[in-house]
């Protein structure tokens, strides 16, 4: 085989889910019918990966310091959602009517996997709390026991500071990432979301 | 959402099977953890998609004018085995202990897809044929009514040049792609080919 193409399958692998034979597979599509789609594949990933990093504020993923979402106006800038992950913030965004700012905390504690409060950004969002204007956390960690141990502490900081926190309502299927469960159940659990006792 | 982001979201879709949440995760795993993965892919595609052709004797991928299977010595170029994709050629060499060398028609007849013996290099595969050196061609098209019929042509074609045509044992699993066969099954059908009668 050429080294070339082989180089290409090996390359795909790093996709998430991509084996061998899915590898073989992508790359014979795009010689034989997709070398346009695949020129501009090249081209965007090659700037993705040089230009989009995180935004200051929010730790979501970002080609400018502050994103989008952060720097507009029309948010509800009392009401902050904490997140795991990019996609759980879409999900949100997408399926509920919510008009405050977001945290993505890019992951959930697992001290196991050596992710502690300082890797989810923790310090930046303690910070935030501390400026006062935020009177609402809501805590839209998934429904998990990591996603739980961490909806915990996130609550017990937002409590430190006098911000009141809140957790999206039960109604999240048990174990279920939060980014593959269906709207209709998302809006409803996000709307009838109660607030965190002690 | 970031307007690069979303440009790669986009971008993943080119590739087979790959909706946009799966483009979505794909863009996300990239730079979250596999930034120098991501950064070498687009390098990789980037050249494959301009450099890689077909060679100019067994039509299958090459980034040379004469693939490296074709220019080496060590075949036994009195064989000739025609199959329908570079998987497919890939699979062969892969499962049995075949010596010869391919022609690799890039697709199979399907005359409602527009597709007749000149999309298959047949003229080329024909002057080949012309030129003495085959003795023998064994025609490894799947086992599906498409590949059957194409297989019929290449025998004609053969027969016509003086070419003994032999097919695979039947044991492929009917309707089956040849490319998803286990190794056993494919090596078995190989080793035990029969000629074709008119
Ligand atoms: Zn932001
Ligand atoms: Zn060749």
């Amino acid at each position: 085989m050429s080294l070339l193409l082989e180089q290409l399958i090996e390359a795909f692998q790093v996709l998430p889910g991509v084996g061998r034979k899915t590898a073989q597979r992508m790359a014979y599509h795009v010689l034989e019918r997709g070398r346009d789609g695949g020129r501009r594949l090249a081209g965007v990933l090659a700037e993705a990966v040089e230009r989009i990093g995180h935004c200051s504020q929010c730790r979501d993923f970002s080609e400018t310091e502050v994103c989008a979402l952060c720097a507009g106006a029309g948010r509800d800038r009392q009401q902050l959602c904490v997140v795991e992950t990019p996609a759980d913030r879409l999900a949100i965004e997408t399926a509920t009517g919510y008009r405050g700012l977001y945290f993505v905390l890019q992951g959930r504690l697992s001290p196991l996997d050596g992710i502690g409060p300082r890797e989810l950004g923790l310090d930046l969002l303690a910070r935030r709390l501390e400026g006062g204007e935020v009177a609402e956390m809501i805590v839209a960690t998934s429904a998990t026991v990591e996603g739980e141990a961490t909806a915990h502490y996130l609550a017990q900081l937002a409590r430190q500071h006098g911000v009141r926190p809140s957790r999206l309502a039960q109604g999240l299927p048990l174990g279920g990432e939060l980014e593959y469960v269906d709207r209709g159940t998302l809006s409803h659990a996000f709307g009838s979301r109660a607030e965190m006792k002690d």
